[in-house]
């Protein structure tokens, strides 16, 4: 493994996801607190009009905007494909990288605990998740690599990885989060100077992780309305089996509906608000134990 | 008390309140749920265009916009202007009242259980109140009623009062709120018939209240950004005592700022995401025991 020479923190890529914007501003005023011996941390706000509106994206979703293609495509031209493009500047891409590792952070209405999200099964990012999972039992480790190419602003660098923390609401800055947010991240850039060092931390050669196979959406009628919520007994049930024949959604006049599936999956992402939009009321995983690297 | 002949549900006044909205979804399905035979229940989705876009407000916050001088103002234009507009010509006001009894559903961030937000002491409305704490401790009753007159869309009718549910995020259908209002709703529709009967149900001679005394704003700077949020043990403890000394925020850079009042208050809507923007962390009130009315 080369040496890491410079880490980004990201926070506000969603500017309703206090968490991370509040944390970069905390850092910007006391950079101290990440710099390492061996390499620079810097820290970026993704999205400041959308923190400064209290709003996820000003036009379109910011941590969708980042396929090759479209950083290249001059005619897009909405404030986050502007403001993609600036990142993309200032952080480069996997073929020209200007940082080593970034750390996206997010939150979210679902209880995901302290999640880290990897779009890669870059051994060192596994030995990572492997150490932070087995220093703290709250985090958990999803891979949620699209097929076709990732989106996703983590995607700029090859050890770009996305912590995404909750229940938390949109708009809201809560403590719990914001110091198990802190404390995580301190723990990363501590690995990574004991890596620089020589001397990576040990773990347990193995990893439980969750690997994405599919979203579902709410029950709609022709018109596109929802007519079902997440059953409260699968609200708030993250990571949790979820069985054939569990009760998945209620409709509004008060009927079970259940899960088809055929096999145990387990749920992501369960009633996250900014996923109503998109077509997703939960993801589903397939939950993976004595993964060998 | 004169007969009441017509009660009107109004959900989703904030078009981010999930609640509320999906319950008007469903009564207007559904309608018999809320007949009595002596009265008519008439729904009311309160924002269209702001539920429509999973938004708070369009242009402006609509339960603001019921000033009576605003009302009578043909130079606001704005969409939620117009809507409160519309909507007072739906329902009158005080003095023109098309409807006796206004519920309007909200919900919050906050730790707020199922609170009554009463805006008058109206002995009809003190009595529901004392009826629906006695039969459901999670029941809380409020009085928030500005010295000046009420913007609140509530203020339109003698009877108005706020059902405010949560915590829940923005944006989020939870079922368990779902049901722990629709449950209060058929209570409270059940009283009115029983009212209206001749029979007003029995309850305690007492209610315990919680009196609006004020705001507290968050730490800012002088740039007016936060630099300071919610103390983790403050957070989510709505209703319970606050004493001179007591821990009521953390700076950014983790030192604990104490309350400094003079006397124990009882805070709500501690850390109500749409309260950012107002400059409000959270509303003080006094709690009365014992009014006897």
């Amino acid at each position: 493994m080369h040496k890491i020479n410079r880490v980004t923190i990201v926070g506000g890529t969603h500017g309703n996801e206090f968490t991370g914007a509040f944390l970069i501003k905390k850092f910007e005023q006391l950079p101290d607190l990440i710099q390492r011996p061996s390499f620079e941390t810097i820290t970026l706000l993704g999205n400041p009009q959308a923190f400064a509106a209290g709003k996820r994206y000003i036009d379109k979703d910011l941590n969708r905007a980042f396929f090759s293609e479209d950083l290249q495509n001059s005619t897009l031209s909405s404030y986050e494909d502007i403001r993609a493009k600036a990142i993309y500047q200032i952080l480069g891409d996997k073929n020209q990288s200007q940082v080593d590792v970034i750390i996206d952070l997010h939150s979210t209405t679902a209880n995901m605990g302290l999640s880290l999200m990897l779009g890669s099964y870059h051994p060192f990012l596994l030995q990572l998740a492997s150490y932070l999972s087995s220093v703290n039992p709250e985090v958990k480790v999803c891979y949620t690599q699209a097929e076709k190419g990732s989106n996703f602003l983590r995607s700029l660098c090859e050890l770009g990885f996305v912590i995404e923390v909750g229940p938390v609401a949109q708009g809201v800055l809560n403590a719990e989060w914001f110091q198990k947010t802190e404390k995580l991240i301190y723990t990363v850039l501590d690995y990574l100077e004991r890596c620089n060092q020589g001397s990576i931390p040990e773990s347990e050669n193995t990893l439980t992780f969750y690997q994405f196979i599919g979203t579902i959406d709410f029950p709609r009628n022709e018109y596109g309305e929802i007519q079902a919520m997440i059953h409260p007994q699968l609200q708030f049930r993250d990571y949790e089996p979820l069985t054939p024949g569990d009760p998945i959604f209620l409709t509004l006049d008060g009927k079970t509906i259940s899960y088809e599936g055929t096999s145990t999956v387990y749920p992501i992402f369960i009633n996250e608000a900014a996923y109503y939009e998109k077509g997703i009321a939960m993801c589903l995983t397939e939950k993976q134990i004595d993964f060998r690297f």
